[in-house]
């Protein structure tokens, strides 16, 4: 009836209004939020390279695959991928990196990845492993060849039975001085490699971690390069157990594996010696830097709070679409149905989270400022900012994951039932975006983490001694712990979270430090402390960001921008302070009295707030720049044909294609026949 | 290595030594839970026959089947279970249906529909829909062929752009006086009938809700039942658009489908005309009852209320087993790694949620009883109930489909990188959980209905009017708003949330009134005070849940079990009335003062009830009776051999068939061979 040719050439009238009646420029915002006019036009051409022959139809039929099928389509897209940026780079600057491998992970080409990328693990981490750990003469034997993709590699750390206490691991590498080898052995089910992306069936070879052993005696854990399959058949080698975990809710072509050895012999060349090192007669020299071993997790941490964040921003801009070109609901019986983005309860789902996008994006580029502040640092031997680092990566991690998780899963419920089809593409990036809450570092243990940190922190401030940049204001909330009065402002609004988090440290560290006083040792105290701890640190990460999304916009920063575009900033800053002030109010009326009045104001200014940026939101969510085919959704293309676009995709479902299917006559068909 | 009969024949000893410290009976918890002895029986008895050759190799296959093979799949296990409860039935009481097809729908074989059941629109709405909208004439025709599964239909409500307006529905029905039959038609794409579960290719019937027209004249929304395919063949009739919407989140098989219609004609007797009716020569007769139309969606609402907090309970089993026998992160460096189940930071993420599951299902109880006494009133034409129930029903889904989601999510990622994996099956319980927050009413719309109800609730308590019995608080509060001190009792704790509840009806109230002083419309000022109106929504169903709670643990029920089963249930109590008034903290300090002390006291009882409950959670949970077919979950069995089974499961994904994949051949090999 309606299958040809559905989807109008036209632009949605209802999102065109939007555009057209949003007072500031779109591309002002794209090209700020990018990092400068010509990150902006380089990130449209790479796209526009990228995806010129990107298949919506084929895309769409991801989804129906078996998982084998999946999988198998994951390999060769991300080996396209890798065919084309070097095409990229050749032709516009052969020799240079800034294409590839740079961007093969990068969101821009996310959506490349059809079923994501089973080599992400190495460029993200083996790479920069092996730079940092091997010497020279072992990066020149094999770790070019990884960086050269002549073989494949994954890093093989986290086992079975143990994840985030690395001591705990069973894998063991013995030193066999009469063949200059080692000997890797997996000792128990326990102990076999466990998640490894693109370990299952793309990768020949992995940096694996495991205890050291020389004459029987325990070394701790190091870093092994074990060659895990055959170069020319790609047979898994003698004494390697090699596979896929099977199916998860998420990441379904990354190809996470398991690797249990058995006798498996390498070169004691092959244990990574750039800091520690096996000599030929088995002495053993310890490494003199313990930090730099977790220099690369901290990277990939960072870039994990950034990933969430452009998640975020990617379902924001499809629920804001989807709001505008939805009708829902009469409010006015004599009336239309409205755009249900004039609903004050939806504005509520879906414009916080562009508010959060933003913030943790902002919050991004202070700790990468920092990352590579403290890398120049460390190359000259300073660590000092390294504690500091570690905790704000860590504490942006896991805000940036399990909020942008949470308010993902906000914004698909905000797109009603359609949000539930996977054309829709926001279960996808759910899916994906969640797991981050878990990987690189599980966000509870991390938030201990920061917890140990603050309380480290605390006992600096009761004792004067100097703290770290982000950590100061516990000092000055120590030094004076009267808040004084409440007006609202938005400094007021940031100073009331610290306020917040100063005192949920302080009563965590009177916790702890009753505990001690009762006899428990500092790390069982510490555990039994665990829930304040990491509420503190949740409070923590929360000051941090506010603080520095008010810095942003109305610090110096701002005189670069235009007027207009400082305006809309300014409402979302309103909107991110109010609300995060109202989640979080019962920690506040801790630190500072509220009357009902104070309260009303604030609920009043939410609303106030969103008022504000309803006629907005359209032309920041534009703002994103986000390609068509990077967000791949039926309900968030640019044009707004959500309706004919989804119907579309339903068409197309391969169940479809036949008008009765097998299922009818092998058992529906038979048992109704047999009811007569 | 490790490949063959690795799963141990024994129970995992730290999850026997939980059952052997528990101090209460699970027995007598799942006689108590399950609504009596005799009840446990029939339910263990019915698993039994139902699950004995439940083959758990197959089922973790599921996962791994395209798109179409899961559907056939589905449609398969769906018609099993069919002959398989029929056949009970008839050897154990034929002629009656405690069996089939009562439970055919039912927690207790979900498990055994594989992919979703594609048949439960049909016995959960259609056949009580025409049991109740058919003359007896029109049942005994086509009614009775519904229920005796002669043929099958499903429930064609929503459309592509119409879902909670129900009166915004476009499908027509315009009555052809010389023929003496409706011609049904689909005007836009808009008007696709798009969601019914079973539309796709499982269904020969619908019922359709379209309006009615007579000479061109619009009589309202009517049910038309239409048949949609051929019953010999299958082929979809002449005129009938039909087809499923494609993959999902989640509802894998449940082949939910579109239905567009062009000059479907069917005979005039083929509308339900129990109430209102057409006759021979056009005549229209309006239906003297309008809610009874609604009282099947009401019905469905309560179950899905319950079927939600099942599901909580579900993955706390899991979880809280998981718990138990997985050790990680050690506490005190000189012990061995103990179970995670021993940090308090986990106790906070399970225990709460089996709590919350246990308080679900009790709202549910008082929730059929209320439903109960209302259907009887009905019958004697007593109306006076139906604005309570249908508003408790509202508040009741709404917050355990969306209390049970959250919590689902919270126990998977509480499981670690393990409950990412399909095997654990809490991804496919969370993903099916959470589709309940949209459908069968989406929860913002439902909240609003409730906000609307307080609205009329607090004007009567100010006119002095009777109050229905789960608002009588806000009369209460209305006469004598002062709270009174804090004790931070059970009976206080309570009335804190009451008082809230009551606080924010009263500031919606007033934001609503202030919206009409100012001259907008009734209609436009509640949907401007939507916000207000929803979080008082929420605080009211968060103050029934807990005074129900409080009643059935400490009220006089608690006689007829044991003190040892009570005092569990009153830890539960304990822990869920101060969690539930940590998370609302800001609203009661709105009504009540709290010092800081009796905020830290607070803090100190939320860890003191977690500690409380640690010896017993796993015998709570064992209490809750699911068996490991129902709970499908690696992570869960019974017998904790919990890694054993995911690398069980691991070792038999389809991949791991063979040792080199077509893409190394394809793809993969070749661009290494390319980089030499």
């Amino acid at each position: 009836m309606f299958s040809k040719n559905i989807i109008p050439k036209t632009v949605n009238p209802d999102l065109k209004k939007e555009r057209e009646g949003a007072n500031f420029s779109s591309e002002e915002f794209a090209a700020w939020w990018a990092g400068g006019k010509e990150k902006l036009e380089f990130n449209r051409s790479v796209r526009e390279y990228m995806y010129k022959d990107f298949d919506y139809n084929e895309n769409q039929q991801l989804y129906y695959k078996s998982h084998e099928d999946m999988c198998e389509f994951a390999v060769k897209s991300s080996i396209d991928v890798a065919k084309k940026l070097r095409q990229l780079q050749a032709r516009r600057n052969p020799g240079g990196n800034e294409y590839w491998p740079t961007l093969f992970d990068e969101p821009e080409l996310w959506n490349l990845h059809r079923a994501g990328n089973p080599f992400s693990v190495m460029y993200m981490v083996v790479v920069d492993a092996l730079k940092t750990q091997c010497t020279p003469e072992q990066y020149k034997e094999f770790g070019v060849r990884v960086e050269r993709f002549e073989v494949t590699a994954t890093y093989a750390q986290t086992e079975l039975g143990h994840s985030s206490h690395l001591r705990g691991l069973e894998t063991r590498a013995d030193f066999d001085r009469i063949t200059d080898q080692f000997v890797l052995n997996t000792p128990s089910i326990s102990a076999y490699k466990w998640w490894p992306g693109g370990l299952g069936q793309c990768s020949n070879h992995a940096i694996v971690m495991a205890q050291l052993y020389i004459d029987g005696q325990l070394k701790g854990l190091h870093m092994f390069y074990v060659q895990l399959r055959e170069e020319g058949t790609h047979e898994p080698r003698p004494g390697v157990h090699i596979g896929e975990l099977g199916k998860k809710m998420g990441f379904l072509g990354v190809n996470n594996g398991f690797l249990g050895m058995k006798n498996v012999r390498i070169p004691r060349t092959r244990m990574l010696m750039r800091h520690a090192q096996v000599h030929r007669d088995g002495t053993y020299v310890k490494s003199p830097v313990e930090p730099l071993t977790y220099f690369a997790m901290l990277s990939t941490r960072c870039i994990v709070a950034r990933n969430s964040a452009v998640a975020l921003a990617c379902a924001a801009t499809i629920a804001t679409r989807f709001s505008a070109v939805r009708r829902q609901s009469p409010i006015d019986t004599s009336l239309p149905e409205p755009q249900i983005l004039d609903h004050v309860t939806q504005q509520l789902k879906v414009f916080p989270e562009i508010a959060t996008s933003l913030a943790y994006g902002l919050a991004y580029n202070y700790l990468r400022e920092l990352f590579n502040a403290t890398s120049r640092d460390i190359n000259l031997g300073n660590y000092n900012r390294l504690p500091e680092l570690h905790s704000l990566s860590c504490a942006l991690k896991v805000m940036s994951t399990s909020d942008s998780a949470a308010g993902i899963e906000r914004l698909r419920l905000a797109c009603g039932g359609l949000g539930y089809l996977a054309s829709a593409n926001l279960c996808n990036i759910y899916v994906n975006t969640v797991a981050a809450c878990t990987y690189e570092g599980e966000n509870t243990v991390l938030l201990l983490q920061v917890g140990r940190f603050l309380m480290k922190s605390w006992r600096a401030a009761q004792s004067g001694a100097p703290l770290a940049v982000t950590a100061s204001y516990l000092a000055e909330v120590h030094q004076n712990p009267e808040f004084g009065l409440w007006s609202g402002s938005w400094d007021n609004l940031v100073k009331a979270m610290q306020f917040a988090a100063a005192n949920k440290t302080r009563l965590a560290f009177k916790s702890l430090s009753n505990r001690i006083d009762n006899g428990e040792t500092e790390r069982m105290a510490s555990s039994h402390t665990g829930i304040e701890l990491t509420q503190a640190a949740q409070l923590h990460a929360r000051a941090f960001v506010v603080h520095n999304f008010l810095a942003e916009v109305t610090g110096p920063k701002s005189k670069a921008r235009s007027p207009a575009l400082n305006l809309v900033l300014e409402d979302l800053l309103e909107l991110y302070l109010v609300n995060v002030a109202l989640n979080n109010m019962s920690d506040i009326l801790r630190v500072v009295h509220l009357t009902d009045e104070d309260l009303n104001k604030l609920q009043a200014r939410l609303e106030a707030a969103l008022a504000k940026l309803r006629p907005n939101a359209v032309a920041i969510v534009d703002g994103f720049d986000f390609g068509d085919a990077q967000l791949n959704s039926t309900l968030g293309f640019h044009d707004g044909n959500m309706l004919e676009r989804v119907f579309d995709a339903a068409l197309k479902a391969p169940m479809n294609r036949k008008s009765v299917p097998k299922s009818f006559h092998d058992h529906l068909g038979p048992f109704m026949k047999s009811n007569i």
